[in-house]
């Protein structure tokens, strides 16, 4: 595993200095605009396959070269893309096999870009020459810190050269058609195939609803886009065998969902580094700047657990992108926050899609660090210059690890494909990643730090183990749990979990025995509401709101927690706890409000006593405490995502680092303002 | 007519064992549960072409015929289905040609179901072998009690099979190209057909907006897959001239609407028994249970209006299904209360999909009598079980009548489909059968027995024939109408009618002069209005609200009953009677209010003697009270839709069946409860 | 430039006697009714291709000639229109070439209407041919007014021809492929063209996202349209010179938007005489008549100023249409309002879609002046008599010109669409049309003319030059409203202006210097808001609301007329003013409400003295009085747009046309009233 050569924060971002080769003076100000913005890092060549190769094998270097020695002269780093996420017209022109196929199996025309097929030899065989090349001709220059494959792999092709992979993988993974059979349970509407040429990938024009089909079809695009990717790396690890490799990962914008398309644990085992993109929607009209923050906390924290080790925030918008539906301006203070924030949870960089706007085309108004206005008086462009001074002053963070957590919430690649596509329930109510964030938000709101972790994680290290609408769950999982609550571990498992297995074929003979002697009990009926429709639970004296799911419980061994107060199942059993062996295994029958959470691990965390005593009180839960820490030293990030000005106490003296002051006592903290202190341990 | 050859009223549904051979406690299990819950018929075979016929001419009926000696020990029947809704793969990859081609020409590939061509010749050709070994074979088992030819027939294929098929019913209809040209109006855009190979059917790269072929292209594919189905059936017919035949029908989920796509009243002529398939959305969100109470009932009396005649409920559920919007729980008793409500409109079956629940696959989580639990202590098992005791207590009333219905409301396929596809009103308000049920409420709140017929049925048994929104009007019916209140009838008619003749060719000239005659008045305009506006009428002093729809009457020689008082047409007539020969015809001019119905209903209720003495009384419109009966008996079903207790006055002294206890007096009736009471006559 | 040789203000509409020649009491009755309602013109052959030429070579013009002699009897006139519209279905079975592929390349089937294919040369061929036949036979009839070409020109054909085609538009407009990267910046995701045919038309399976692509795409289609017009009159010009052609345009229905396809200033040179088809929805539940009337008002000031000179309108329903959602029937009194609304905005008809209504097919609903009825007792046809009889009295009013507008607003057809293109801001608000709408409801409601013009037009004749939302905008235009206002010219701009260059390329550098030195002032940001989020701008005491946008100023020599009270930016310029040369030049940085543009514009109003003494006042801003006039006479129309009656003092004595009486003093005006006075100058 390759570490990052550098011995700074990144700070800098996408450069396209292609788009201007014929504008010299405003080269010249991007170089000088990044000395003035405290900019070291600059990722180039992401989207250049046309302005270095032009026509088939004739190549223009001259202009990356230019990029390399400029940034090796102000002592930056260069972070070079390989070209495969758009390939040149005279490219798609030639070998029209490169372009996907959609899932109506109409072939696509040349354009936009992210459309390549992932399984045509030649396409393979193009970006492994292009990437040779790349790296006899940068692998030894001093300023190549990494390598940034393709960009934000997703999507699919349905061409026949992907149909033939994917029965390919199929044959690898059943061995013989009566097992897929068995496992697709394709007795049902005669489906069964006797030739493995009968199999089609979903289409709209055939199979949309066969889970056991669209599950492999899911895992099988996710293990063909990696395949793709290692094809890629093959030259670079060859000739390069020391420069790290990453690859730019996706969360969607409102709220902030890990890409769909994509097994990121198992993508995570291929890179160095993590590295993904992040464009959350601040200061928007439906949630608070807290929210927005929360959101933005947990998937760094899942990007972070990835590989449980630092990560790259990638992309970013200085200001604000061209995409959203409403594209605000980011509200002073903000641009700061957002960037330390990531720096809080664990990234080792803040850099920039774009250094400079284009001129024209598709993302000619996404934000960036130089606008087409051009000048270093623009807010933005302060903003920039401000992270960038503070970044400087954080670099001996660089490397401090982020906290160690004792919390860990479960997110199942698998589960997500498979309850997303369950044909139950109710569609518009599933939320998994939603139903994740709302048991995080505890947390979050108290400083406690959290893992998103995946089935094979190691729960060696936790004390708490939160696994939420668990519906695919494979028996070994059901083990592992057993096992961790026996050894002391406290589990938190909710409504709908343990309904089917790896295969999406449900379990038969009721819920399974190994959940069933976790919590002490069986699910017998879920119970999905209408959106107009609620429930109450009831613990103590406490009443709280119950939606979109409740399940009815049969206690055997639990102890209930709370129960419902309305209804045919009024009375039943809402929440449970059960003994195991050293640990405890809590049950949630259904969807609550966050009141109940927050009672609910309030009461867990005291009693596991996950609580730590604080060096620094905060006065509002909008405050975030976030640290990293090494052997010697605690980082405390101290974040404000309210729009008013609140107060910490700060117990021990302390260096704040941004002000470059001891502090203690009393403080204030401005609207989304942030302080980093430097706490000897 | 084949009569079914059963003594009790028919209880248990669709089952694939196919699905669970390699399970066979599971097999010997699902039986033994069948003895348990009082089930007495399985229907099979339905989507088992795969597993009877793996490859071509390799049959396996192994497990089929054990499905009949399982039932024939069990003293119960089997409904043998023919497999044509969902064709094995190697058939499909074998002869293309049966799978179907899109309205954009696009051929579909293998998967989900219902999807076969109905006109390729190889197609026909198969289902009619497979047919014939199934008579063959299973003609003369004992246990065989009817045939149930597919599964829910509908859709269309647009391949040049279907395309030539249609352009030979179309020369069949109008012999000559002037003739259709004429009929569909082709002078208009230049539309004429100078060739019969011109005639391409509606297609979003075509036309879509040519109201004539649009209406005959929905008659042709009601047509063939009429022809279709009486291809499946001449093997049966052939072999087993006993064995009584259906298919199911089907109409929508949340306004229990008919199925569009068929003329029901057309295809029923070549059933011997009407059965369907019932899937409403029990204690939704957006209407009380008594709203879907009566939704239910009325497309009851529709299915028994077909044939005039008992019908069965081929599929219904035990709990919920998985693909309304939000799969909600029943409530306890709401099992029973559903499925008494289908024999009290004169069902006699209770009959569901399915038996078990499968383990994977498209409809894996559709509720089941045995969930994939396998349990016999489920909510839903004991709800079953109950419906099975309650069956066999009613088992006397199995061939037993619905009441005689003297109120009928017409409902005319071809207006729905020339209705719906008229350029002209609202799209949003049209609503076809939503009117007719806004006119049945009030006979339903009054247990006033209602059919639902068509144009074709004949008038001489009712006293009322309510016609709303009679759009496409053929003038033979308008004879019909006026000869029947001449006779002594009440009609009732409203806006929007007779505007088309058959043809969808505007009446010209001014509204028919049949129906000026028989409603003493003539339409001259039609106000649509916008969904904020409304328009008020008073009849007396009392005031109801209009909405969506408002004619301008001008008043012959009708008496005015009603009047607008708002906007220019303020004054004018909303309502009025006309006396017509010994009969009466009444004509609403405006979309109202249920109160308004209401009002206007008891007056006619009153003055035509429909209101009969009671010999239950009721305290609630929520609770129904429907009536089979012989010459001997009436079988009163006491249905309280209601989730509050209500109480109901037993006049004379009866039996109540289910408790098997006589009655007389005040009695309570529980929530969501169902009382089944016999009175000798 | 041909002028219309009539004598009288044209009345009539759309007429289809070839769907009518089996009736022919029906075509008399026709002809009848005509005179009866004082119709004076009729438009035929719009789509009577197949009744003209059932098969190829074969000609049937009887029924034409027909109506010509008909209306030449009565002293009538005939719009002729090409039928270009529609062709037969023998056409497109021979030819298919000139049928439409989509935007996906799917070749469109013979169907509906509008859907040719502007490049084939076959269909090119085949319309000059028949459009010769055309001319010479009836190029000499004394009824023939005027060539109607085509109808309703629309949409954009995607096949090969059409894309050769395009390539060719670009070769002529760029010369070299460079010219081409450059302009559309396809350095920008590798999208660099090396050879000509590379380049694709946008579609959804290819680019739909490159702007420049984009924005020269709908311009091709523009021009190809022109083109293919051109085609179809060149016989025309040829074989009768003298006698005018137009060809109908289109606007949206609910907020009247000019059609979006094409750039009607470009169109209008080629044309002798602008006409135009308008749809409103009178009477709806989301705005009042009034806000309806200001809608129309300005794009019949629009129509008028394509050409600066009378228009026609050429399509008008006399009730309703059948294609709004909701098909709403005229209140009493809109028609007359609506028919002479046009003519007081510079119309010199009112003619309607249609004279009588089909008896089946796509539009059989539409609205007509002789309905299915066939009666001439409709309120429909006694409101078009009651207009032919205005219109008769009025016929001294033909030629007589709309005032001399000297306010003028900008409407930018390039900027329509780079703007609505463009990927920023937010897609649901910009609303470019409606913003216009925004600032000209002010001078309606005043009573003050204006002109909608292009870029292109000489701002000689104007005072006040108001130009909002100019996101593309050429620097010569810049270079142009800097002189206007410099000579004494008024210019109000406004947020999100200058942004791009006519090649939709950024403004590098910062806002372009002509822009700074015009409004003494920069743009430095422009903030987009999210729905539900509002500044407050305040202006002395007076505060208003901005939503949607709020751009932040930099004030160099500007005056600040109102500034933000909210938010970051508060207390910064929100409208400013700036002196230039004799004139000067007004900026709104925000969207404001309309009080802020009333008190806005009322002052400037003052300062520079548009607001003339009026010689008729009015009560109310919901009644509109718009003039023409002559060097004698000035014809003041008062349109009530009301429900409620209004009363109007009229200061000198004039003759009220209508009713032919001398006023002077108080009167009033009815609800959807009319008055038309003359004056003596």
């Amino acid at each position: 595993m390759n570490r990052l050569n550098s011995t700074f924060l990144l700070h800098g971002g996408d450069y396209n200095p292609e788009q201007w080769q014929k504008y010299p003076a405003i080269l010249d100000q991007d170089f000088k605009m990044m000395q003035e913005a405290h900019a070291n890092t600059v990722t180039v060549g992401m989207f250049s396959w046309s302005a270095i190769e032009p026509e088939e094998g004739v190549y223009h270097f001259e202009w990356l070269d230019d990029v390399f020695d400029r940034m090796e002269k102000i002592g930056g780093k260069v972070i070079l893309a390989t070209p495969s996420g758009a390939r040149p017209a005279w490219l798609a022109q030639k070998y029209p096999e490169v372009l996907r196929t959609n899932e109506k199996g109409e072939k696509l025309l040349f354009g936009e870009r992210h459309n390549h097929c992932f399984t045509a030899p030649i396409y393979r065989e193009k970006v492994r020459e292009f990437n040779t090349l790349l790296a006899k001709r940068y692998g030894q220059r001093k300023g190549l810190l990494m390598w940034h494959i393709s960009n934000e792999y997703g999507g699919e092709c349905h061409c026949d050269l992907c149909q033939a992979a994917f029965r390919n993988w199929l044959k690898n993974k059943y061995g013989t058609l009566e097992a897929l059979n068995d496992a697709w349970w394709t007795t049902f509407w005669s489906h069964c195939y006797t030739d493995w040429s009968q199999i089609h990938l979903p289409s709209p024009l055939g199979d949309t609803s066969l889970q056991g089909l669209n599950l492999d079809w899911r895992r099988f695009v996710s293990d063909q886009t990696i395949n793709f990717y290692e094809n890629e790396i093959k030259p670079l690890r060859l000739i390069t065998p020391d420069v790290p490799i990453t690859t730019n990962f996706m969360s969607d914008t409102f709220d902030m969902v890990p890409f769909h398309g994509l097994d990121y644990y198992k993508f995570a085992k291929h890179l160095d580094v993590v590295s993904w993109d992040c464009y959350p929607a601040w200061n928007n009209d439906f949630e608070t700047p807290a929210q927005t923050g929360m959101k933005v906390a947990m998937i760094d924290d899942y990007f972070r657990s990835l590989k449980q080790q630092d990560f790259l925030i990638m992309e970013s918008t200085p200001s604000q992108v061209n995409w959203h539906p409403v594209n605000h301006a980011k509200r002073p203070g903000v641009h700061q926050l957002a960037s330390l924030q990531h720096i809080a949870h664990g990234s080792d960089s803040n850099l920039y899609f774009q250094w400079r706007q284009s001129r024209g085309a598709s993302e000619m108004f996404h934000g960036a660090v130089i606008t087409q206005n051009g000048s270093n008086q623009t807010r933005v462009f302060k903003d920039v210059k401000q992270v960038g001074m503070d970044l400087t002053k954080l670099s001996e963070i660089k490397d401090v690890p982020y906290q160690c957590a004792e919390v860990a919430i479960v997110f199942d690649q698998s589960n997500m494909w498979a309850l997303n596509d369950s044909q139950n329930y109710s569609m518009a109510t599933k939320k998994y990643w939603q139903t994740l964030q709302q048991h995080y938000q505890y947390f979050w709101q108290h400083d406690i730090p959290v893992d998103i972790i995946s089935p094979e994680t190691d729960l060696a290290k936790y004390r708490l183990v939160i696994d939420p609408m668990h519906f695919l769950m494979a028996e070994k999982f059901m083990d592992k749990l057993a096992k961790f609550a026996s050894n002391g571990g406290t589990v938190v498992g909710t409504y709908i979990s343990g309904v089917v297995d790896e295969r999406d074929l449900a379990y038969i003979g009721g819920w399974p025995t190994q959940l069933q002697q976790l919590y002490g009990l069986t699910v017998k009926e879920t119970d999905t509401l209408y959106p107009q429709q609620a429930n109450e639970i009831k613990a103590g004296d406490h009443g709280y709101r119950a939606t979109d799911y409740c399940e009815i419980l049969e206690v055997d061994t639990a102890e209930v927690l709370a129960s419902y107060t309305q209804d045919f199942y009024a009375g039943t059993a809402a929440a449970t706890n059960h003994p195991v062996g050293q640990g405890s295994a809590y049950f949630i029958a259904c969807r609550t409000d966050t009141d109940f959470l927050a009672d609910f691990y309030q009461k867990i965390v005291a009693d596991i006593g996950l609580n730590k005593q604080q060096s620094i009180i905060k006065d509002s839960s909008s405050v975030s405490i976030q640290i990293r820490e090494d052997k010697t030293n605690e980082y405390l990030f101290v974040l404000n995502f309210d729009s008013k000005q609140h107060e910490i106490l700060v117990n021990d003296p302390m260096i704040e680092l941004l002000s470059n002051q001891e502090q203690e006592g009393k403080s204030n903290i401005e609207p989304f303002g942030v302080k980093v202190y430097r706490r000897l341990k």
